[in-house]
């Protein structure tokens, strides 16, 4: 069992949903295969959206995730499988989305990711494939609820 | 440290939850000794539920966990102590469950788990018990709350 | 990869936030160095506070987190990166506080910790400085939703 590879794969993904969640896209785009596909996306915004291309990614998700949109983006329990240089991982996903400008309208669920890696020609492992299955998602509006307060925004003023 | 052996008990847990998650109650029998014991439940249906037996915890699982109730699990946070062939593991655990056909009834917690693993005679490491204390739970009607919708069910139409 | 290091590492962590949200606070203060300082707090109570040294850290916890205050904090996602006898962790962290006697005000979040850690002189890894910058954090009132009951606390009648 190949551990410093295990390791090397799962910060991979970690650095690749912080990155998400801090809006650094730059290093977003470090995280992908130059020929990196990506399956996004939920039914509130018209289903399930595929993205070839780390540019084509990157793009689509600094156009989608501007400062109104708070993402927490959670992936637990990875199953890994390494074969040579390639590799796949099974991970739970949990997820937050707050719209802060839709009286923070709040999105939850959970999925499972289905991914595919690869050890790039640097040697440095990265995404070549990633996407998920919605086990549940459902939207609230937060704004609405008793007692409901903002108390902290990262990206309130951006 | 025998850190294959801590990888290898880490992927049998999130084997087992995944495949809960996903009613794949055949694979779930496969993460079970023979003589497996499961402590489950909640106070929502009338207190904690022990099992003895990989055939009495899948059964129950599956009575349980029909198509309209949607789990997703999430154990966390490993602490795992290695005796030979056999293990005990602490882990940080979270779980929603929806009953869509009751309101979208949605029940949330957080509980430790403390189980016990070994490694069987086909040298595969299994859960020989599995168990929990809640630190909290609670249930809410979803379907009550303002703006609700449920935007995805891996579930629904099975 | 130094792996062992790594993985005593995250148990540090596992260690530190089981025994908070179990409110063992002896076994809070052993994961700590003596001269630890931690940046903790919501704005909710005033805003982040600065404790310096382990007695300091662990009277603040145990005045704050009485058990009317149900906590249930996770950090997941490790990068660690080791310098010989120090190092630095990131992690994606969520949390749950329920206050119990004020009508179930709930307040939940999102932030990434950015932690130091030391080996100490017996040769344990122990936690040097702790900290957090939120993603996100709101409050609502639990009590006053639809369906709400608490149907589990492990504090209650202490």
């Amino acid at each position: 069992m190949d551990i410093a590879a295990l390791e090397e794969i799962k910060r991979l993904k970690y650095r690749y949903l912080r990155c998400v969640d801090l809006k650094r896209w730059d290093e977003v785009a470090d995280t992908l295969t130059a020929d990196a596909t990506a399956e996004y996306g939920t039914a509130v915004n018209g289903g399930p959206v595929l993205r070839t291309g780390r540019e084509a990614i990157v793009d689509f998700l600094r156009d989608t995730l501007t400062p109104d949109i708070i993402t927490a983006h959670s992936a637990q329990q990875p199953e890994i499988h390494l074969d040579g240089d390639t590799a796949t991982g099974t991970w739970c996903f949990t997820d937050t989305v707050i719209a802060t400008e839709y009286d923070h309208t709040m999105i939850q669920g959970a999925a499972f990711y289905e991914d595919r890696y690869a050890r790039d020609d640097d040697g440095t492992w990265r995404i070549r494939h990633t996407g998920f299955t919605r086990t549940y998602e459902y939207m609230v509006t937060l704004g609405n609820l008793p007692g409901f307060r903002l108390t902290a925004d990262r990206w309130a003023g951006h």
